[in-house]
This record gives C-alpha cells, structure tokens and sequence, in this order.
C-alpha cells in the first residue's frame, strides 16, 4: 500500500486511541481485500450480526491494548 | 464520533476497570453498527447464546487487560 | 451492577487467583445477561459442548494473565 | 474446588512450563464440567476435530504466555 | 522452510511494522499450506467473507503487538 | 510426554524463532491427540480451509509473542 496512513501510535486522548485502534482493524481488512466496493457489501453483512459484531470489538480490543501500551496508558509518564 | 465517552483509563477501584472494560467492548461495536436499534434488536440475539455470551466475555477480558495495565493493577505504585 | 464483587486482584495463592479468573470470566456474561434463570439454562448448552468449553477455558486463560500479573506471578516481590 | 493442583507457575524447565500450561486449559474446563464422565465423552468430539485442536492449542498458547512470564522465559534471572 | 523471510523485527515506520505483521500472519499460513495454488484458491474464499476477513485482523492485531513492542511503539528510546 | 522437545526459548534469529512459535503450536495438538495417524489425517481438512489456516496462524502469532519476548525481541540487550 502506498499511502501513508499510520506515521505514529501516539494519541492526545485514550479516545483517539480507540479510534486509532479501530482504524487498524480496518486496515487488516483492507490490506487483504482492497476492494472498497466488496468491504461495503460485506459491512452490510457484519454490521447486523451479533457475533460479527463482538469479533470486530475482539481485534478492536486488542489493537487498543498495542495503541494504549504505545501512549503508556495516557499516564503522562512519556 | 463527536462524543467524549473515554478521557482517561483510571478508575479507583477494580470493578470500575471491569465496568470500564465493559464500555469498551460495547463501543467497538458501536462504532461499527451506530444504530441504537439494530443494536438492542442483536442484544436478544447474543444474550440469549451461550457461545456468544463467551465471545463476549473474551472481549471483555482483553479489555480489561488493558484498563488494568493502565491502573497498574490497583497496586498503589502509580 | 451495584452489588461490590471485585475488591481486589491480589489473591494469597495462584489456585486463588485462577479461581478469580473464573470469577471474571463469569462476571463478562452476567453484566450482558443478568437472569440467572436465563445463564443456568444456557449452562446445560455449554457444559455439554467441547468446543463451548474450550472457549470458557480461553476467556479464563486471559484474564488469569491479568490475575497473574498483578499478582507478580506470586514471585514474592510486590 | 477444594483440591490444591496448583501452588506455583515456577517450573524447572520450558517444557514443563509448557506442561504446566496445558494443566492451565484443561482445569478451565474442568471448573465449568466437573464430572469425569461428560468431559472423556466430549474428548473424543476434539481430539478428532481439526478446529477444535486448534482452539485447545489457542488456549494452551496464552496460558504458555503467562507461564513463561512467570518464569521470566526461564533467562535464569528471577 | 530454508529461505530467509525474517531477519529482524525492527521496522523505520509504524505502518512498515504493521506490514510485517500482515506478513507474519500470511507466512503462519504458508508454513502449513506451503502450495501458492491452494492458497490462492482460497484466498477467494476468505478475502469476500466478512467474518473470515475479521479473523486475519485479528492475527494481524497480534503480530502487530509483537512488533511494536519489539520497536519500542517507535518512541525513539531502543 | 516423556520425549524433551522444549528445551530453551532462545533462538538465534527472529525466523527461528517464528519456527519454534510454530512447534509450540503443534505441539499443543500433538499433547491432545497423539495418534501422528489421525493427526495426519486431520491435516487434509484444516490444510485446504481458510479459516482454519487463519486460527492456525492466530496460535502461531500468540506463541511467537512468548518467544519474541524471551528473545528480548532478537535486540541485543539480553
């Protein structure tokens, strides 16, 4: 992939984290299926499934706890 | 997503982590499937699954991981 | 959840502490289904399953990492 | 359960480390089905079913994990 | 496998540590998949599947926390 | 088991170590179902299925977290 998209795990707030972590999450996918047309179709499928749903939360939990360590837990210790 | 829902991961006791790891996990589903209907519509779907309540739990518990880390474990050294 | 069930991480011993984790682990399910009625049916579901099984056994590994941590692996060094 | 089975994650060796880990996963299971019985029965369900294998060894890994923290990756520095 | 596929863990970049890890999820399958043939058969399989595609994110999430931690989250202190 | 397989969790290079993840993996099996027949036979299924080779390869992931972490992550410093 081309595009920068990741340049550091750094966030100003353990809520940026989170949206940093589920921006990973989504790039795990893509990077296996680019097709922005064929993840669209899938999301319709995933995004009205329980378990799909708690297994998106699963890998969104763990990137958080990568992005989290990154920032040592906000703690202000960096 | 415009809220402030997470400024910071320190609780004062373990069971607010656990609270917290609960949040967590719920919003990474929010984030994927923001409306508050399909999501109550699901909820009868996984909580009445014993495999999804265990899904679930899992999500929990790498979120808890985190939040724990975070509050160094509740041991006073931070 | 109002009721104090988690006061602390620290147990005397690493049997204690993987029964926490148990402990946890259970909490993960309650918190998303409150019946007791309900959890003592699906019970039966899981107990009898291998596959349900083993996935309680992973929830539990997880969080007795936490445990285990915070607890210093009970190296007598905290 | 008022059997001690577990009074140490210290073990002379990785191997026995990774023994230790397996004992790990198989008691997850065995607090959720205590009879015997049940649990040899459904044996014969996994050990015969590729994913199922793979999901034991999945639990197996992360008990591994905090095994060899404990033993702080058996480097001979604890 | 006698080809030299990892000599180091260490990336310059945040993202290139993220493609390493996409890459140490894709070899964990080669190593028990070896032919190009079959995997590429089922990379059709998994890559319009949206649950299948969940769970390369999740491997990815995984290698990725081992790659950050082996750069230090790219704070500049190794 | 009374064969010794599992000796140090040292390796000399990432790619060794990635390889011993591996052997943690199968091991994991091998301790559940010992039969090398019906393991062999087993192999055909999970071999030629996506996302089988996916949880394959999450296990992988998770045993080389322990490894890279016992190899201070191949950076020089143990």
């Amino acid at each position: 992939m081309s595009d920068l998209w990741l340049s550091t795990l750094k966030t100003a707030t353990p809520q940026e984290g989170y949206e940093l972590a589920i921006k990973l999450s989504r790039m795990g996918i893509k990077y296996t299926q680019p097709s922005d047309e064929v993840r669209q179709k899938l999301r319709d499928d995933y995004a009205n499934n329980a378990d799909s749903l708690t297994a998106v939360s699963q890998v969104v939990a763990t990137n958080f706890q990568t992005v989290a360590a990154a920032n040592n837990y906000w703690n202000e210790r960096t």
